[in-house]
């Protein structure tokens, strides 16, 4: 899929968000952002069904690699501990360039009910990856969804933390997401 | 607001609910919906902003319930103790005419992939009312955003197997989402 114009799909994405920003997101089309990105409106509709899927675009790379990672986990290791080899896994896919815009992202879906609806199924699809994969690892049903739901919590805010946070030596947003991870198991001990 | 046309409300949550059943959610319009209901599009446009905020049309009650009931639980309960407090007081609030309309609501949000999204933020809120609540009690952050998660799980599967399930003696939803917050405590156990 397009790899005669290479970098289209994150010139796209970058485009978009910074259009997002500039007008809003009611107030941009898909052939401003087609414009901006320097390329024609068929390549977008290449890439993307539409506007709204351009900003959840990694959503199913995510959900893979989060499964692969709980699927591959040692056979001995716990759920929060497959959980974890799937957060790690996801991780490496953000790079520098999902960090610089994030904070652009999160202002275009805090002014957009319509993103926040979108963005709020993403993060049950990918809960829903991970339950699935615990499930295959033989994880009884509810502790399954417990797990997934907890890899969320953590996914969001170790992100939110890394695309916010100083540009220290903890860099990588594995790191983040998997210190978030250790505070949750720690709080759930307290949950009473 | 409607007091002039008792039950308009709940009429026009029924009809929308057998007409998206019946034509599906896209083909459904506020004037259908009116019109089955026995109401004008007006009564409708007081009642609701759109034809998808109907089917989360609780979301605020229970937000508030949920709320409440963390508020006002004993100052020494546990964090859990606060949210099934909660819980209990918004379950509530839904009564036969949800248990019997609730699988057709589920599919027609299984049918629409925009009452999917709709029906995510609800999720997303639920937990965010709870978590706020929680940490109005001086619950840590991430404790409070972990039993917030916990609430909306229980609540959820609570939820579908009381409206799966057969009508026997435990018949109260609260009954049902108080022993899937029991469950998943004690899965938290052996999350690893």
């Amino acid at each position: 899929m397009g790899r005669w114009e290479p970098g289209a799909r994150e010139r796209l994405v970058v485009a978009a968000v910074d259009l997002f920003t500039e007008q809003g997101y009611d107030a941009t089309t898909v052939a401003q952002i087609a414009e901006r990105a320097g390329v024609t409106k068929s390549t977008f509709f290449r890439h993307f069904p539409d506007k709204r899927e351009l900003l959840v675009a990694g959503q199913e790379t995510l959900s893979r690699l989060l499964a692969e990672g709980i699927v591959e986990a040692p056979d001995d290791a716990s759920p929060l501990e497959a959980v974890a080899a799937g957060l790690e896994r996801a991780s490496s896919a953000m790079g520098s360039m999902n960090r610089d815009l994030a904070p652009r992202l999160k202002a275009a879906v805090a002014a957009s009910a319509e993103l926040q609806e979108r963005d709020a199924l993403k993060s049950v699809s990918l809960a829903a990856a991970m339950t699935t994969a615990l499930i295959a690892r033989g994880v009884p049903d509810t502790t399954a969804a417990l797990a997934g739901e907890l890899g969320v919590l953590a996914f969001k805010r170790g992100y939110a933390e890394w695309s916010e946070g100083e540009r220290d030596g903890k860099d990588e947003l594995a790191a983040y997401v998997l210190a978030a991870l250790d505070e949750l198991r720690a709080a759930s001990a307290s949950l009473g």
